[in-house]
């Protein structure tokens, strides 16, 4: 299952074998390459313990232009202490001497099993076979966005395009995993370019806000990863002059898309997964407020495993808002689940339990809203329930 | 599996079937009444959604003394609005009349499901009946101990004694369940009953200080429920004056002592558990930063599955301390589980993956310490694995 997207302008791509999978043929090292400086933004994890390469695009991003990134899968380089850091630079230092560039011109990232050294004799000639595959096709995208993959069942891509001041520009980006799904493995990567002339102050403040809505209102089970990065570049490649107001926003406006989409694209392929939940939460003070409610109901084991068993238990839901550390009176909450009112300011509606269920068992994707009724503030949120699979999937012994 | 108990002076005791429950021959009213006016002292949810029973609680306790409680379960009587504070407040009517004393005498708890009104023609008649099985014999605390359960296997009592001043007191409690661990049913509820006497102040605070060290260092998933409550009532029958110093020492400890040994009989009977973790976090600047640190590792689900599968990935817990809002570097954390360092000071030690997975496999009881090098403070938390049979216990369909 892959979406056919458009490459923008003036980039390169490649995803490689290295060996730095067990499974044979998988796919484990992936390069982009701006053929011109593109101003580069990046969000992160805030884990305190955080993995290497994010240790050290964190160093290099900010106000900055940058050449590319590279990325590794089946290693996180997490918990690696100096090595780590040492090694992180040593794949930015590879792909910038054979481009001809500063080290501090290309990122990187990685996704995998914590804890262990990268074993740099698999890891460096994978990189070099990278730089010989490179292409502008979409097939190197493809192959990009296959090798950045751990336990996800498809490749994650999505694309947009918006006109200004008489310049068509492309926003495509690919990502993968939902926060720290795997068995073994950590962290949701994305990755997005275009072509689009932009400001690399700009571009941060976008990108932080366009995060804030979408891969920040996802979680699978809240686990924070070491690992999390979403890097964008802008490399101006399609031409124009560098956008401004209108051309801003549409910019902003897409990328807004993409990363909306990507998550969308991550949260259903959430391990184990038998339905996804979108959860509206409405009516409240500021967005922060709403996102605090959404995060705490999305993430409560007890909402998640009802979810799974198509159990309509609203008392769980309402009581997992009521620990999200905002303050609201009952009587200022209703709640819909599946189109049906449960709870209507603070008193339960009697409702038809066995239709709600029927319906949760014959959807995939249920809809539930909570309203309140202290402002106008609202947010939207993905969530997965929780399964067998999801236990047997990280319980499975794997060292 | 019943412990033999001793029962403190001036006290009666019953639990009776009052056919709220679905079960045949299930009790579901219990009622302990005090001889005499003791001080109370009660710890309830932070919830903002909270039980009806909770209210009139809340309301009545502050610096109180009391003369009885009346449990229910089958029902939470949560999310019932008016209607429900009505229904909570006529269950201490009701004995409040027969005992010729002020409903504000009176408290009440209520677990179970949420969101639905009280069946009150049910629940009145069952506590008549409880008022009429009173009784000081250790069969009545059994049978209301048995009265509090929902999806709990065993009854949880524990007992303990101390003397001061010539006098032997006696320190008694029950309690069940864990956060939100049933299919459908919710809360923890313990009480604890003691004939030393002490004025409620002072009982309050020993309180407070015993529930922080011990029930709130226990979590099954982290789902906090509508219903938590925990009352302390001591009625001084035992004789001797008040107790001051050394007195109100002995008595603290023992209450510690209680609640901490009802606290890990929640825990071992945690749903669907095969492990029981034991987490040591040590080095930390304040008690509150080691407490946030071992919460945020005892609720990942990562760590809960690994657990269950016996893989020693000790990546897992050291990035949950990560995202634990506690300041620290990788530098500052050492990380030993089931006895072997895996993590010295940042940098990780290599070990043999199969014998710890052995260990864990064989064992079920688990430690695990995380030490720092930031301070002194530290804690013990107690939480249980995630578990398909946790998945299956959550899930089933119940309305």
């Amino acid at each position: 299952m892959t979406d056919t997207v458009d490459c923008p302008k003036g980039y390169r791509y490649a995803g490689v074998v290295s060996g730095l999978r067990s499974e044979p043929n998988r796919r484990d090292i992936a390069l982009v390459v701006s053929d011109r400086p593109a101003s580069v933004a990046g969000v992160f994890t805030q884990n305190r313990v955080c993995a290497a390469p994010v240790q050290v695009c964190r160093a290099r991003v900010p106000g900055a232009h940058a050449r590319g990134v590279v990325i590794c899968s089946g290693n996180a380089n997490a918990c690696t202490g100096e090595q780590g850091l040492r090694d992180a630079r040593a794949m930015t230092q590879t792909v910038a001497t054979v481009l001809g560039v500063v080290p501090e011109a290309i990122l990187v990232a990685s996704t995998g099993i914590i804890g262990r050294p990268l074993p740099m004799p698999v890891v460096i000639p994978g990189i070099h076979q990278a730089l010989s595959a490179l292409t502008p096709e979409s097939k190197g995208l493809d192959d990009a966005a296959a090798a950045i993959l751990t336990t996800d069942t498809c490749t994650k891509l999505a694309s947009t395009r918006f006109s200004w001041d008489g310049v068509d520009y492309t926003v495509t980006g690919f990502a993968k995993g939902a926060a720290m799904i795997g068995p073994n493995m950590a962290t949701m990567l994305a990755f997005v370019l275009t072509d689009a002339p932009v400001a690399p102050t700009e571009w941060q403040e976008m990108l932080a806000q366009a995060v804030d809505a979408s891969f920040n209102c996802i979680s699978v089970e809240g686990h924070m990863s070491t690992n999390d990065t979403v890097l964008a570049f802008a490399n101006g490649a399609a031409g124009g002059r560098e956008l401004q107001g209108a051309g801003l926003d549409l910019l902003a406006h897409a990328l807004d898309e993409i990363c909306t989409r990507l998550a969308r694209k991550i949260i259903q392929d959430a391990e184990g997964a038998t339905h996804i939940l979108t959860l509206h939460v409405e009516g409240l003070r500021t967005v922060a407020d709403a996102r605090k409610i959404a995060k705490t109901v999305a993430e409560s084991a007890l909402v998640k495993t009802a979810l799974f068993g198509a159990d309509p238990n609203w008392g769980r839901i309402v009581s997992a808002a009521g620990y999200a550390g905002v303050d609201f009176a009952e009587r200022d909450v209703s709640l819909w689940l599946a189109g049906t009112l449960l709870y209507d300011r603070g008193v339960p509606v009697p409702f038809d339990a066995a239709a709600v269920s029927n319906h949760i068992k014959s959807h995939r994707e249920i809809d539930a809203r909570l309203v309140f009724t202290l402002g106008t503030a609202r947010t939207t949120f993905w969530t997965s329930d929780l399964t067998y699979d999801y236990v047997r999937l990280n319980a499975d012994y794997t060292t």
